[in-house]
């Protein structure tokens, strides 16, 4: 790491290295002075060394005296006097020697020495920073973002990024060994908006039309399959124009990946290899075998199609047991349905309101909470008693297998709405009782997803293309060859050769085995609602290429961001992401998006539209 | 490389196979029918594997009645007779005995053995490519544009971009090895078109705004420097909306690095180890040190700023020798400059007159060509003797270091143009002389680049940019300190702290030592003719980045597409991209820019103008 200026990091130095003369740069991580002495943490990204003036040049004098350091060449170049100047965070260089530090700082790699500052020269000055650069912060997320640069000097910062590094490089290794191949695909392409919205870029050579930048290279990759590539990878950015939900990211990075001549198991086999090289090499992890979960049992297990399986607490159906005892709200709903939390009967009134607030919460959407208490003498209280003996109860009991200290909790409403506000109680419960431990991982397949769902108006679609089959994975997603002949009785019952790789409740990664047959994609375009011409206008190239001798092929796709962020213990991908944007898909640093010139829009052939005042 | 759908590859099979049953998935490249039998060459990305057919089943059976091959699952699944139907790029899947071959082919890493077939199955059909996918195509390059799935399907096309993944995991071995992160940068930036035009994105949540993409990382990676990252590297892609020169792209990649704490000479260090290291892994060739050339000698010898030194060839001034003989053309000239080719005194009439047309090409511009032939016998003879004496002429080819068999070819013109067209006779003689071998590598840096040229109306810079000072490199190159000084006075004259690495004439990387200080920089906008306001708007972030402590620092980027095809010993980067775009920046295969709906239009708030008609 030796430069011109610097021969050693400020993570370097040990106690092999006393009596060597030493050049460093960094950044003044805090300052302490006692006197005529000052003490300089010195940092830079390899670590911290403590470095030591003495403003009088006494103590230097005494080293050399003593010999304790050897000094070749002792320079003024810059006054030491210069230090009464210096500030946290300023960029300066130093001379000096490295001794034995008389109180060593076991929490610093350098602790056992210091550097005596024989020379010092100020490289850069620096104005007070807005917000502290520690590993705790005083600065909120929006001015943290405006000072990116700043931000990114803090240690949990840099490591988030480092960890990104080696997530990186770990899974080339293990590609590579693969025999995948790393081929590069285009980033200005063709809008097909039949999935998300695309990014388009207007083109100044050809008036009036655009590129789009991609959503994914599917197409791309697939067209390498027919070319023969057989195994294909690349991490690469992708970009969706969504509305942004919570870390959300308009644009954002996947490992994606393409295999031919396999079948879907061996893409689980391969990813899940992945996975589990991941763990090992990078967080020392050994994970075990990854179960495989349809996507029917999911929702009827978890509701919920990327299920925390950190712990159990399974949802148990109770619509047959509970209907005719005269209780309206389970007589009247299509789903009764329930969880058993461990331990939980102890849970206080005060507790159970709030649950039962959770779940009434509008995002959520149940109207009401029923719980049953298993106490510890072994009765069962509900909070619908007068509609259940204590024998009902037992009856409860026994579909939960649940135990005394245990809590029931119960929705009933329609099977969609009860599922998806059971799910939500469930996570509650989890983190409630400290079952979603970030050090733990627990991953599985989810497989067998349908192939269409209905699009009631997504908002996250174009409007045109509500009320109609939506693919649930992509349009060039296999249906089970078993399911193809309901391809037009019935789309929705379709299930797809599709898979999501699930890890502690996230959707990591998923892909499908795809269509490689010209006839089946243009009658899965069909069922989509395209006509012949706009399936032939937007996908032809691939439909053709299907003529020219396709193999068998499928992959998948994980999200880079997401792998990290998880990686790293954080639910936010943000975190991972160097220069990420807002919620409002700006980055407030450079002040982006923003206007360009009119030179520039006459250019493009375009204009802006006047906004609406 | 199991799947479920082949036990072994088509280049894995090998003598010691033989009597093993094993299942192969692949292309028929060859159909040779020989009777009853039929000899496949199946293909896939790992080699080619013969196949062998007897529809009569009776070799089949007398190998196995022989004990030859093992045959524990016989099948008959799809009938052997399915092979009448097969043509050329059909995808099959064939389970067979490996036998070995009557007639070895040593030109196959499989040609010791073939395979006799069980049963085999048809996985794909195809249709006649329109062009022979073979090493040698019939394809014309718009045609293999159209269909690059087909075209990459080729030997040569696959090789390259096997070359450039094997270029990318090299690069990325010795950058990791040397401490550099990988941090990806953003994609979605800001439009700041002070260099070449930017490709802009329009936003749908902010009305009336745009993104840009990036022309280069530059900033990013510089407040990556601000941040501590220290090194810094990326392989990523570029985007220049430029009227496309042949062989540009308008989305590109670089190898893009950045380091603090350096001086120039700390990067040239850097980056010649790096090169070194894909010389010594990519090719097995050990390049020797590099050696350095001023702007000023390039120009000056070879009228070029990155000079082909794998020959020499040097420019002889003979402005003043040849001077005040009466011939009008060196009288009247600024600059009258040579070349002497070794060995070509010989050269007929014919050929001469070849060179004389060559440099009055338009695209050259000279107005004619002056030669003296140093004859075997040691006698001068040039095409102006009537000027000048043998007297005369012995001082030109004392000037040039000629020796009998030599051909001296003078250019006299204005300084700039008559350097341009001499370089370019310079490379043709290197061409006729065959001493531009694409085997041969001669590596360099060229340093001290000027910091500014004066913009007479580049095609490529939006028109309100012209009649202005523009960047050499880009605005965040530092000025030489010794050169600051001239910045108000004799702004031309500044040298830059600028390098390129220039491989056989073409300039694959370049870079510089950044400016670190806000002043320094707010000054080098305001030379470039931004106002405060300009240049605050642009590039506030960064210069405000500089007043937290900015340590010294400075990169570069390496050209990867030219790099690949460098070592490819191609011309073109296009053979080295997996789905370039044409010269008109058009995707010929998925047929893009093109137009998008009015509904995607309104809720990016633009009109497409109305073209002229």
């Amino acid at each position: 790491m030796k430069t011109k200026l610097r021969t050693h990091t400020c993570g370097e130095l040990r106690i092999t290295d006393v009596t060597k003369e030493v050049v460093l740069s960094g950044w003044v991580q805090t300052i302490r002075k006692m006197g005529a002495i000052t003490f300089i943490d010195l940092r830079d990204r390899y670590g911290i060394t403590q470095i030591y003036i003495d403003s009088k040049a006494e103590y230097i004098s005494s080293l050399v005296d003593s010999g304790a350091v050897k000094m070749n060449d002792f320079t003024s170049e810059t006054a030491i006097k210069d230090i009464e100047s210096l500030t946290r965070e300023c960029v300066i260089r130093i001379k000096g020697g490295v001794v034995e530090r008389v109180n060593p700082n076991p929490l610093l790699d350098t602790g056992k020495i210091e550097v005596v500052v024989f020379a010092i020269q100020i490289l850069n000055r620096a104005i007070t920073p807005p917000f502290t650069i520690e590993d705790e912060t005083d600065g909120g997320d929006e001015l943290r973002m405006k000072y990116r640069y700043l931000d990114l000097r803090r240690n949990p910062v840099r490591k988030n990024l480092e960890l990104r590094h080696r997530l990186a490089i770990e899974t080339r290794n293990y590609l590579d060994k693969q025999n995948f191949l790393e081929v590069e695909t285009p980033v200005l392409i063709k809008s097909t908006p039949e999935g998300a919205r695309d990014f388009v870029v207007p083109s100044r050579m050809h008036s009036g039309e655009f590129y789009a930048l991609p959503q994914s290279p599917q197409t791309f990759k697939q067209l390498l399959m027919v070319s023969g590539f057989d195994r294909y990878y690349q991490i690469v950015k992708c970009f969706r124009d969504e509305d942004l939900r919570a870390d959300r990211q308009p644009e954002f990075t996947q490992i994606d990946c393409e295999m031919s001549f396999v079948e879907q198991e061996d893409i689980l086999n391969m990813f899940e290899g992945l996975v589990t090289h991941l763990f090992k090499t990078v967080k020392g992890v050994d994970i075990p075998k990854l179960a495989h979960m349809t996507y029917a049992d999911a929702m009827k297990y978890y509701g919920n199609d990327k299920p925390d399986t950190r712990f159990e607490m399974k949802f148990v159906e109770l619509t047959e047991l509970v209907k005719g005892k005269a209780f309206k709200v389970f007589d009247d709903a299509e789903l009764v349905v329930g969880i058993c939390a461990k331990g939980a009967a102890e849970y206080t009134r005060k507790q159970l309101d709030e649950l039962t607030e959770f779940v009434k919460r509008p995002q959520i959407g149940a109207t009401g909470l029923i719980y049953a208490r298993h106490n510890a003498d072994g009765t069962i209280k509900s909070s619908v008693d007068k509609f259940y003996s204590e024998e009902e109860l037992k009856k409860w009991s026994t579909a939960f297998n649940s135990q005394p200290g245990d809590l029931i909790l119960i929705l009933a409403g329609t099977e969609d709405k009860a599922r998806k506000a059971l799910s939500e109680l469930r996570l509650e419960m989890g983190t409630r009782l400290g079952l979603r431990d970030k050090n733990k991982f627990s991953c599985l397949w989810v497989i067998d997803f349908p192939l269409l769902e209905w699009n009631d108006g997504d908002p996250n679609l174009l409007a045109s293309l509500a009320g109609r089959w939506h693919a649930k994975h992509h349009p060039f997603t296999s249906p089970k060859p078993e399911d193809i002949e309901l391809l037009n009785s019935n789309p929705g019952a379709v299930r797809a050769n599709a898979y999501d790789m699930v890890i502690n409740g996230v959707e990591i990664g998923g892909g499908s085995i795809r269509i490689h047959n010209k006839d089946l994609q243009a009658k899965m375009f069909e069922i989509l609602g395209f006509t012949k011409e706009d399936a032939q206008n937007q996908f032809g190239f691939l439909m053709n290429a299907f003529e020219y001798g396709a193999p068998p092929h499928g992959g998948l796709a994980f999200g880079f961001d997401r792998l990290c962020s998880l990686f790293g213990g954080s639910d936010s991908i943000r975190d991972f992401i160097a220069f990420p944007k807002n919620n409002a898909g700006r980055d407030v640093m450079i002040d982006s998006p923003s206007m360009i010139s009119d030179e520039q829009l006459n250019e493009l052939h375009i204009l802006v539209k006047e906004t609406k005042k």
